[in-house]
């Protein structure tokens, strides 16, 4: 799929080349939106107005909008001011606002002139919500009806208005203070009887999300309840807007890849990787390098206080790294656990009792599987058949013991802090395997000496 | 939201233990099925077929589709077989197979039992398909036209057949052969005129999926092009079933969080956090713990085999941790991103080249801030502050020149491997931070260790 796509984007750009533009037209009014969008992308400056002008208009807004910024900004300032009213005219307002967030301030306020006054309005009022907001991903072009209409009414209005709307599948019942009363679906329209009214076809428990609530609490609602729209309310349960299923699919996707960045000390850089310049992914990367690197000058501190034990018994320092990944694997595996379940909303602050009984257990079957498994190995492998005279079985005792309490150790660790970051308002992401590690290699080590020096005595 | 939710929960269960149902009553029909499966998910097995008879028919089986595995089965053990045969009823087709793969096979036999014959050949028919192929999510309930139909009958159709469809917001066109011709959305039923034919209003363009396609194109198709619901076709273009955008939302959280495993060492489990017993998570981690520990015994391999060198000049082991840590880090940084990309479908592996040029830039960037920030720590801090004699010239160079060409390395290493594993068919998301780290690891040490011989003559 992806190289028969290749080789269509391969065509049209020849054919472009050879000015043939009703051929160019011709392929361009089969494909999809967005995958006009990933051709016009690549496009020459000079190549993107022309191919552009040779859309539809509506397949050239829907086209428009799945652009990426640079190619927007491009195509806009190409445009005339009734090319860019025509294209703004097309566009839902939740694409317009989207549009107006990451263009530069001169090209908004052609974008804002160029708008109707009623769009203009509504783009000011979606952009007044905070980032990462309810309020800030919805759409406010939506149907509603009152509760006193009949069926055959609310079908009239569907005609009258519905085209400019972004979906008619949900629609919603106010009353004259625009108070949400219920949501009735086209399902409940077409297949109920004119004469009823819409009052006794709606369904008056309604899942909404306030203005403020946080985008990722909109997603997991529509999840965990199956939505394809969710209303959006005031303080006072107006009906300000909508959250449809589409966007909803883009934060769910967001938010697990800003997760999955946070969780390996990248900043999240809200832009996809091919996208994403050499200075910007840098910038993303080298503040957590930095500071993990310092924290890990601690561990090293705690080497060299044991500097004389480590030179007295050398076979000592060749167990480091496996402890210290062990402890590491361990702590970050119960840490990533806990983080997700957060992220999807399954733990909450308080299940931690259960949270830490749960993985104290699983720490004990691990380290015990472990440290059997590293006994045995010392034993029979490096003593036995490799004959190394410095596997004495206190050394072994020693990495065994070891083992066991930093694997649990770290299992505490890793299940704790993330929770902990969460109560104190912090994204538990940040939790994970990186700092895990810093902080479990410095705790291993300690156990590490400590139980060395207890029983070998050093 | 939460808290409040409890409280609900507490009430219905002292209603219950006071027997007052009909109280019960009133609070669970203004519960979400999704809410409700919560609450019934905790009851105890005496409880649980009481207050699911006091439920209506519909809430009760989108209830049951909700609640978990053990729950579902409690209660079917309990269902008389007539009872069984509503809730089966209410059911649809999809969320009927996700039962059956999850129930004891007895049950599965009174299932199919119960089932109506054309249920029953179409949960066979869905089952048929491989695990999280395209095929095994969708359901074959939809609704679909001839191209002559009026809107008028389409209408009429929707009136008499929707009502068991899930969705009516997409339906499609076929011709007698059942192969796909259009898609045709409610919207445009609505806002046609009646007259008009099914054929001039449909959209011939339609993203499809083959019954044997991975879930994970389904859902990056879903969110590329923002669809609600999208038509499975087989290999002669047959339409054999749709996918719906509330099935995919679980696709997309759940394909997160397996990557998300994957990419910690732990083995996908399928289920809730809090879901999951001990022996389970036990299960899911211990064997990428155990191959971790013994590859990282070779890493404690290199150490031994340079002892001498390393008793001959101490202070260089303090530096281990740092080097190893900052080395995995910055290799599981690249991992992590270029993972992400290829299950978004960002990045395939015709891109390497752009790739790995891409992180090498990034990656002299990185290592140099870091050995310049190290190179002033040692200097500036542990020479003149601390006076720390050990911190030489030669060995701080040592320690920078080792930064360097690690993080050069791991990051490397780090975008080259999930694009192998990716063409190998290997999951990619294995290729993260805790194997990364223990390939980066060995190798870091080894640059360590030759920059020691070379500079310092070890």
């Amino acid at each position: 799929m992806t190289t028969e796509f290749e080789d269509i984007a391969k065509t049209l750009l020849n054919l472009t080349e050879e000015k043939k533009y009703s051929a160019v037209k011709d392929i361009l009014v089969t494909l999809q939106p967005a995958d006009v969008a990933l051709i016009f992308d690549e496009l020459s400056e000079e190549n993107l107005p022309i191919l552009f002008r040779l859309l539809p208009k509506e397949q050239a807004a829907e086209t428009f909008v799945e652009m990426d910024d640079d190619a927007q900004e491009l195509l806009i300032r190409s445009f005339s001011d009734s090319e860019l009213k025509e294209v703004l005219d097309e566009m839902y307002v939740d694409d317009a606002v989207d549009l107006v967030e990451e263009m530069p301030a001169n090209v908004v306020k052609r974008i804002l002139r160029q708008a109707d006054t009623e769009t203009r309005k509504q783009i000011n009022e979606i952009l007044k919500y905070p980032e990462d907001s309810a309020g800030s991903i919805m759409t406010t072009e939506y149907l509603s009806f009152r509760p006193d209409m009949t069926i055959a009414d609310a079908i009239k209005r569907i005609r009258r208005v519905g085209v400019d709307k972004e979906t008619i599948s949900n629609c919603y019942v106010v009353n004259d203070g625009a108070v949400l009363l219920g949501q009735i679906t086209i399902e409940d329209i077409i297949l109920s009887a004119e004469e009823e009214l819409v009052r006794d076809v709606m369904e008056a428990n309604v899942v909404c999300a306030f203005t403020v609530d946080d985008r990722e609490l909109v997603a997991q609602n529509f999840t965990k309840y199956g939505l394809a729209a969710m209303p959006v309310v005031d303080e006072e349960h107006r009906l300000v807007g909508i959250v449809t299923v589409d966007d909803v699919m883009d934060v769910i996707q967001e938010e697990a890849t800003e997760d999955i960045e946070l969780m390996n000390a990248i900043l999240p850089v809200d832009k996809p990787y091919m996208k994403t310049g050499v200075f910007e992914s840098f910038k993303s990367r080298i503040p957590w390098l930095l500071l993990l690197m310092i924290s890990a000058t601690f561990t090293g501190m705690i080497i060299t206080s044991f500097e004389e034990a480590l030179a007295a018994q050398m076979a000592l320092s060749a167990f480091i790294p496996m402890i210290m990944d062990t402890g590491g694997n361990s702590g970050s595996q119960a840490s990533v656990s806990v983080i997700r379940g957060i992220s999807l909303g399954e733990i909450n602050f308080s299940d931690m009792p259960t949270v830490i009984w749960k993985e104290l257990r699983v720490a004990l079957c691990c380290s015990l599987a472990l440290a059997l498994a590293n006994f045995a190995k010392l034993m029979l492998f490096d003593r036995l058949v490799m004959h190394n005279a410095d596997i004495t079985l206190t050394v072994a005792l020693v990495v065994c013991l070891t083992l066991v309490f930093t694997v649990c150790v770290a299992k505490l660790v890793g299940c704790t802090l993330p929770m902990l970051a969460k109560k104190l308002g912090f994204d538990p992401a940040v939790m994970a395997s990186p700092f895990i590690t810093t902080i479990v290699d410095a705790i291993s080590l300690l156990i590490y000496f400590q139980f060395a020096s207890l029983i070998l005595g050093l």
